[in-house]
């Protein structure tokens, strides 16, 4: 559960947050999991590289620059050379966006996907939650 | 058929388009054809509010700083209140990503969704590839 | 004195904080000042438009993603239809850059500046450091 | 003269471009001429690294999304660590913002600013007006 500030630049000329910074605001919340979470468990190697192959997101309500919104995540995948993020975005207490996030470890320096190391599969597994 | 030029600011820390910004990117195609394409028809009325429900998006290559990608487009579906947009995303001539965005449009004085009007169907038919 | 979060994706591919970017992070100090503040003291006058004339911003060291940078902010110029405001950014508690923003009041409905209210002067008179 | 395309996204709540995204308007001005045009001339030493020390706008009208806008550019001063770039931008033929950067050469690799190379200021004199 990670609190995401909204900048009042996120909102666009029709007055509210722009479609494409929900990403963002996604963005951020996975950053702070994989990247200073699994940092903090040692664990480096998703800073490295994590691309994302698919994106999908669901736009419920409109969300407006104020308080920062709240953003509920989970592994609902957990494969050999790849894991899915779902995400529930809430706004104000109110879901607001839902989204879902395939992402795909990388080897950056060589160019290359790559599998999952145990490290990884042991940091992730408790955010499991199979559907 | 749309030329999007890419900002070398699209770029994130790994020295890529960032994922978030290709619907920026797709955004751009879009509102030259529905605002401005639509717009040189005589038709105003998407501009004045249309509401994305939903986008999916798929990353098949990274996208670097240097000449516009190109974005093709088409309406793959057409409903009441409702229609769908794919596209095609290429960089130097090779296919670097996919998305499909529902398109809801909206009647934003008055804060509900609304129907497709006549004429907009009729701008939107000829687009219409159905699958 | 404001603490306004630095996202991931304000870094550019050279790996720190874009300096565009920069102003994103002074703007949104001067909302939480003018707009959310203002507002506490039952002034939205601001909020209904303050015009940017002219920006200045020195940079003074590179600021990377992590924690929150600190920005302090005060009044220097208090005049009949315009005010700067100064701010200084702070990372890790080592100032990183320096700003200046002149500020028009303006009526966005009738399309021109506007000179400063009482009630808006005694909201900055407080912020206002004569030099 | 480099013609800059306006994204609709560059739009605020205000319903025109927001002051801080100019400074990406002139950076693709900057690119185009200092990464782009100076690779051109065989250059590459720019793209390795400029650090902006300073920036000064001076917001004259405000800008829409529409049109490309049109960014004059030239070296208003050329010492021996550092170069200033003065712009003009101007929307449907009228100035509607002025600018200045301070650059500073940089070496990424070992942090620290870097003199001039001859080849560079062969690159910039033309561009240079003595004020």
């Amino acid at each position: 559960m990670y609190d995401v500030p909204v900048r009042w630049s996120d909102m666009d000329a029709y007055g509210h947050v722009n479609n494409a910074r929900f990403l963002t605001l996604y963005e951020e919340a996975r950053v702070a999991m994989f990247f200073v979470g699994a940092r903090a468990h040692g664990l480096g190697s998703f800073e490295e590289g994590i691309v994302i192959a698919r994106h999908e997101i669901d736009y419920l309500r409109p969300v407006d620059f104020g308080d920062p919104v709240r953003v509920e995540m989970w592994i609902s995948a957990l494969k050999t050379a790849s894991f899915t993020v779902d995400y529930e975005l809430y706004d104000d207490g109110v879901l607001a966006s839902k989204a879902r996030s395939v992402c795909v470890p990388y080897n950056l320096a060589e160019g290359h996907p790559r599998r999952l190391s145990a490290e990884e599969k042991d940091f992730l597994t408790p955010y499991w939650i199979r559907s």
